[in-house]
């Protein structure tokens, strides 16, 4: 069935060449997109929406969550808001409640978590393990990650758990949890920051990753200065994600290579951490993306609204720059093609604000501006008009 | 008719002496609250509201809007985030859009905006002339203002209408304008900033309210230090709003008066100035209201949520401090004790959160987390399940 979108206001469709069109149209066939043009020339369809002049853009891509977990950390938030500061240590807390925790309320949680994102706009939303830290539990994880969402990463090297020797626990997770798990996850990740695990032992679990035809993404320079760019370069991870602390040799490592920058700034916010240097990146020519980092430790949100306003308002990103980067940015840093654009062939994922351009995404901070996603080519309201 | 709101997670009272409640219960008679306390002691009520344990606080009071106007400033946000500063000017571009515009579209716009801030928790909300600058334009705005929100500000100080003496128009204001307005507003406030009135217009203009039995506030220390702060406590201001750029004289002069400093976080981000030095007033001991200054030009939002989690990531606040500001700091910026608080007697307009605690108000930034308000007595739900 085909469903024509017509009177999009301004249409942002991450083609480079179009820009931001006028009075456009879109016409989507079952899950993919198959029409794209001024409202003018709109084919015929099966079922017209009719958005009233209100701006279209690709749904949001997060490609940055962890957000299969149970617990909370409300106590954690407030003291560090009262000037404690974040260390990698809390995740042991969601790591004992996530391995109490029944299959029934992960998998609840993580899709509360998942439906909330949507209901602001993110259409594809990639989730890592990592609160499971044993064979069985790492394995849970990826296996409840796999029934909800589009991307799931295998993030066993979170944390050395509590009462274990680092170098054992990296035996186990490039050897036995590694196979384990490589059936159900696209991705590996590692967590390279002092405290978490050194270059040495992050670099056997990207190798680890590549032996066994796994793509890889590293957690690096976040709470200072680190090996984690340049790792992650080295072995053409397709993202390496906080980016919050950069020498200008990383800087001109990420530029000269396929690696996307994905910078996190609800997670700079929340930890009280500098915003990562988008400008410089941006200026020396890195691919940038942007995530919620959805978590209940570091950066507990699913608004990519939110990071994308920070993005404008306080990283000096332009409008064009944080809407790409958490559209395209995060197709980018997922090495999709198919979500992240809105062209005839991609697939049929987008959002409508209630609003006429996506300036009003920064213009407008805090405000819920997502009116309708269409994930797979299916329509769905948001923003309705309460009962009085 | 009575409605008992039950199984509340975690109330807010604003009673300095009660904290956070758990576990706790109200009723409301009609418009008001009738009874607080713990849940197992509730009486009986003609209705149940289960909350399941979410938390419940007082309605925003947002103190600082300018949401009669019409047009657009789109343009002007992109420039000014491509590096143009910000000045008054801009606001000429609204004034013309607002003159031109017929009542009913300002009176529609206006509610459409008080609507979408209830949607996100504010339960009173005061606005500003200020777009009119001419007898017919202002006495116009005012009639509008008042027939939507319960505080009206009279702003006709707002600017120097293009091509018009200073001197001259401040006579205007203080005389024709003034007198034409005064049964329609509660307040007057003028605009003491570099581009806008001098301390001694200002001055006229407070004097000249007061002649007439009107309350008034100030705009002031935006831009640049200036006189606004210590004019506003000297005339015994409720409130001088934005606060940006305070001497320690200032936040002195604050901190033993009865007026409140209004912070504006998001017009300070979105006009790329410092945030405002919220630690310092409290630490004088001043009293501080967080307000969203929500106009189509510096700050063109009406999220309180937004304008909460910004100062407790960012100014450092507090969680309990900046509910405390955007709420009974704002009724005190008002001069309200109805609202802002819940205990008997008080107004019953409150929010229920989609979250147990108002921590994650700044946990979670950007999520929209009102799931219900109560406004005068009458409950709406938002936050509704889509369909599938
Ligand atoms: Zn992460
Ligand atoms: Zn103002």
């Amino acid at each position: 069935m085909a469903i024509l979108i017509d009177r999009i206001g301004e249409l942002t469709t991450n083609d480079p060449e179009a820009g931001r069109l006028r009075d456009a149209a879109i016409v989507l066939d079952g899950t993919r997109v198959a029409w794209v043009g001024p409202s003018r020339d709109a084919p015929a369809a099966d079922e017209r929406l009719d958005v009233e002049g209100r701006a279209v853009l690709p749904g949001w891509v997060d490609s940055h969550t962890h957000l299969v977990f149970a617990g909370d950390r409300t106590a954690e938030f407030e003291a560090r808001m009262s000037g404690n500061p974040y260390t990698a240590g809390g995740i042991a807390v969601t790591v004992a409640a996530t391995r109490a925790a029944s299959d029934e309320h992960l998998a609840a949680n993580l899709r509360k978590h998942v439906e909330e994102a949507r209901r602001q706009g993110t259409t594809c939303l990639e989730t890592k393990t990592g609160y499971g830290l044993s064979v069985v539990d790492e394995v849970r994880s990826a296996r409840i990650a796999a029934e909800v969402v589009d991307e799931v990463t295998f993030l066993g090297a979170h944390l050395v758990p509590p009462g274990t020797d680092a170098e054992s626990y990296v035996d186990l997770v490039c050897g036995e949890m590694l196979d384990a798990v490589k059936g159900l996850v696209r991705w590996v990740d590692v967590f390279c920051e002092e405290g978490a695990f050194d270059e040495a032992q992050s670099e056997r679990v990207l190798l680890a990753a590549a032996e066994r035809g796994l793509s890889v993404r590293v957690h690096g320079n976040q709470l200072g200065p680190g090996p984690g760019v340049q790792l992650a370069v080295r072995h053409d991870a397709a993202s390496v994600d906080h980016c919050t602390y950069l020498t200008d040799a990383d800087v001109d490592a990420l530029a000269s290579s396929d690696t996307v920058a994905t910078l996190l700034p609800a997670c700079d916010l929340s930890t009280r951490q500098p915003l990562a240097p988008a400008r410089r990146l941006l200026d020396a020519g890195a691919t940038v993306a942007l995530a919620t980092n959805a978590n209940p430790g570091s950066s507990y949100t699913t608004s990519m609204a939110f990071c994308v306003a920070t993005a404008v308002l306080q990283m000096r990103m332009s409008v064009e720059e944080a809407v790409w980067a958490a559209t395209a940015g995060g197709a980018r840093a997922l090495r999709r093609t198919d979500v992240g654009f809105i062209r005839p062939g991609a697939r049929a994922c987008l959002q409508v604000l209630d609003a006429p351009s996506v300036t009003h995404l920064a213009y407008r901070p805090g405000v819920p501006l997502t009116r309708a996603i269409v994930l797979n080519g299916v329509h769905r309201m948001f923003n309705h008009k309460p009962p009085r």
